[in-house]
């Protein structure tokens, strides 16, 4: 770290800033400017904060010149992850498509979604069971039931599903169920769920919240990290903003941003960034062309009839026509979407399935 | 609620929203203007979402007309709620002065500022024992151990105490030691944690997130309150913005558009709002003078030792001055710094602990 | 417009809203709800405003339900417009390729820029003679100098040229050497300059301001056309917004908002919009995928030479290799680079400039 | 200002920056840390920018250490300053009370409003001649004619007047009939304005921009006293954020933040800031109770009938009221309302003018 004295800071002050941030286990290196005095603290700086040094008589700022989330860096593992969400890869050139509703509903329109997506090409089926509502009088889901039915679609199109995880008390159950798990954005610095996610088997597919900045983000997958899980996919669903023409703001910039900064892939979610389908396929060619690992898109058959989100979601067919963009793009870009873990080509699902 | 449907809606397509809404229990009431065609919803707005309606073909927006908090309006309990945090009102002209160290550290420190504040007039003392730290390499708190002080401090000087809550499975432990339940801004969107706080019969102080509308306070305040919990204290405490001259963007016209809306109370935390001692005593008064019910402010002994957040409190003596200029403040404006429970007199600490 | 009344509107007030608005100019058509009385405006919108109607006693809310710009409206010209500059077509599948230095500097090396980037594929060339510069301290531009300049790199690579006009004293003189006139974010809303601006034959870059909603952009937009100049093109070049990774929050998403609402063509500016050269080539491909009109990138040969924003530019060899990504792109998505006034084939500037 | 390279700088690197840095006329101090290697500049920092050093290879971040603003600093200027605004105090306990209509309309309402406001204690009336509207069909303002009335009003009452200055072309012409010139927030970038206006004898009011960090408004500001004007007082007026329940946020801590900073006079505008009347009061004394040197608040007598922002603007009664309040508040911070010029006691008006 840097500290910046304050101006005018007294020799005495100087003097108790060196020997506090030696008693902590730093060297120092002592400059004094014209107008400022600063001082280098050489050592490993995970033996502090910010905030305490900040906090010490005459120091004016506080400049940290390592990123604080360790096993997230890019400095610290400077190749890009490959994650592996039961024989589908995410990262390092791989496309994960994930499509699907937002709740999981009633098992047949389930299972007309879950065939009708994974035909288009998407490669991880989404659905949630818990669902984080706004008012506590809308739908919160199926719950245990839920979870069932989107282990049925799983097995019967034979690709990996995605819910979402809320309670800390239940990561076991939908693990259970699911081959990964989605942390939401309202839960994005919910430490606590994100520490049993830690200590999970499953992929995780931390979500940005609505006032996270990059670091933030990074850190909350620092905290799933740390417990063990290395299986971390981030995703970019958009952030507050003045502007009310969108749901939220859509940062594509955060692609290239997060990864030169982390090795962890990161995809984008138009659906939720936007909140409007007529959006979703330039947004989603848009996250592409940045860069993005992937694409979560939600769809469902009868908007007006969804339990939840319908207003953001894109018909099938309309899901069917972006997909094929989005292979065109990847193409251009060099990349491949990953196919499903038992298909022999790319994007077939099994044939039993869409007999 | 209303809908505008697009420019050019057909026939069908409005015969269609109107029979679709019909068929949710609702009366429509059909206008058409020279430009665009307008369907009145009459009926109980709980029965469907904007979001819902937004997805029926045609429509282009969706106006609701009742605020979708029932039990948190105004129009529901138009008079304002008084809040009593065992013995201390909060609400109605009653001032809560919460005070007190980021986090328990040890127990003579906690001893010392909790006399401290106490003597300067707090009538709640505050100290987390689970700390949501955005590094998963910081303090974490000292759990039960922590609780167990906070508890102690409280008895020692008649004063309740208030902690922050982070785990849906430690709301009985928790309620156990404290006499209000902190839901930090982090976790105002988990809706898991407020629901287990809404089952608790402790009052709860419900932090604004950092991305949250006032709107979705006021939604998360009733989830708290659907449950059965109807003692809820708000605390506008800053939200993103784009200066980096503060921590937060202190958002202090919420406090009159919130009391507004709801016949809850508001206070305001003008530590985490600023991030900066310098700026909290302006910022409290001026808190005070939006009409806020009450101030929330930390308080260390020696902040550059803080295991958290040193560097946004105040020093003990700079908290009792700070309390000077808000009782003159309070007389100003016609209301009451709460006393202590057992207090005789307005903010005078039982002697025996003093002594 | 819509009325929606307050909550416990008297009937005097509802009379009286009725009898202020038809003395407006305006049908009524009132409804009744359960809770709220609404009020249907049938007539001119641009007979009053928002402010005007929501100041009557009585009324809650105003709803507007046509956009308030006109002639930038799609609704009013449902085509989308080809801006011609000098024979580089905007719009339609034309795609703009805007690059130069941020200042006009001396002139080889102008020149030197010039003859690389449209050797590149630039259509139009950029430099800024007058500088809207942060600091009164920092380089304010070459002025007419810088203008001569410019011409000269045009006229010698047969480029079109675009520089930023900021006082509206120098239309006229900007517009004799220039062939476009760019309004920069700052003066999105100096109405003074649009008007004159507006006044002009010159085509206009309209870059969107930091605290800009698309309505806004919009409006900005209805200023220069109502005054008689058609011919604006939008430019998205990033928002203010809370993460410090980025000078800006590039809102890629703004591109089809824009394209659904307005005639108008719109670009992107990767080099504001992030201030960062490693996400320029990312997002300006994300921006075409997106559906924008064209890129506006700064290039400089020696940017830490450069005399203002040498941090955001590219080297040439830069934009050759993201122009050829971004020629592939429009392949891909349909488009064509607009070739230059008087080249026979795309992209290839005169023979004689380049010997 | 300090330079911290990248991790990885090679040696050529940095002898490269050092070489150039010195060739900038800085001397250099070095410093290699177990990361990161610092360079410290010393010596006169006008005599660089920051994005020029960031466009140096190898540089990774640019701190500067000192403000870019000299002579807007408390650093360069330590004792608050007091502007005179034609006999009126502003600044080191002398406080603004500025009240008026957004636009002057005709002269009958001006001098109605103008004697009920100054009657009530304001000692500055406003009243816009040019307006700066979102839209080219709205109200523009009375332009000189408009000019004329508020000259009369405030002869007439013996209250200086400000008005609002949108062109450069009118400075001396608005300059002549006023005592105060207003740069509206739209125009707070407008840096040919600034400039204009620096060259006036008039006092400046200067409203901080939607998107404008403190540090923008300071270096606004730097712009009118770098001509030789150094009456400058600047406004908080609301700045963008997320939430749609108010108008702009409300940055209240921007009060002491900028007094911290700089030596001139920071008053607020709640009409702007909040626009809605009712949080006009308890905003106003936010404001001051966080240490504002002034408050500017719209009055008008009939809201529905305003030309403009009616909707935001007090009844005169209702401004009565509040200034009782806010004179009540001032005596408790020890400031005063700055008496008018001529009046021999407080707040009392001419008596001939309002018999």
């Amino acid at each position: 770290m840097i500290l910046i004295l304050k101006n005018g800071a007294t020799d005495d002050q100087i003097d108790h800033v060196i020997q506090k941030v030696e008693s902590m286990g730093f060297q120092t290196h002592l400059s004094r400017g014209t107008f400022r005095t600063i001082i280098g603290m050489i050592g490993d700086e995970s033996l502090t904060t910010e905030q305490q040094l900040q906090s010490i008589p005459g120091v004016h700022q506080v400049i940290p010149v390592l990123p604080p989330y360790k096993l997230a860096s890019r400095e610290a593992h400077p190749e890009s992850s490959v994650i592996d969400v039961s024989g589908v890869k995410i990262g390092g050139g791989n496309l994960a498509m994930i499509a699907g509703p937002c709740s999981v509903e009633d098992r047949d329109r389930m299972m007309r979604i879950g065939e009708s997506v994974v035909k288009s090409g998407a490669n991880l089926f989404r659905g949630g069971a818990y669902k984080p509502r706004t008012s506590p009088y809308a739908f919160q889901g199926l719950g245990e039931a839920g979870l069932k039915i989107l282990r049925e679609v799983g097995d019967a199109f034979g690709v990996p599903v995605v819910t979402e995880i809320t309670d800390p008390r239940n990561v076991e159950l939908v693990a259970e169920y699911s081959d990964m798990l989605q942390v939401g954005a309202r839960n994005m610095q919910n430490f606590v769920l994100l520490t049993e996610v830690g200590k999970s088997e499953r992929p995780v597919l931390l979500k940005r919240g609505m006032a996270a900045t990059i670091q933030d983000l990074l850190m909350s997958a620092e905290y799933v990290l740390s417990q063990g899980n290395p299986n971390v996919v981030l995703c970019e669903r958009g952030i507050k903003s003045f502007d009310p023409s969108t749901r939220n703001l859509y940062d594509v910039a955060a692609v290239p941003v997060v990864q030169g900064l982390t090795h962890l892939p990161i995809i984008v979610d138009p659906s939720h960034a936007t909140g409007r389908p007529d959006l979703i396929p330039p947004c989603a060619l848009a996250g592409l062309a940045a860069g993005a690992d992937g694409v979560h898109i939600e769809v469902h058959d009868c908007p007006e009839e969804a339990k939840s989100d319908g207003a953001q979601a894109l018909l099938p067919e309309q899901y069917n026509e972006i997909v094929e963009k989005m292979a065109a793009m990847a193409e251009l870009l060099g990349k491949t979407i990953s196919p499903l873990p038992n298909s022999t080509t790319n994007n077939t699902p099994p044939t039993e399935a869409l007999a």
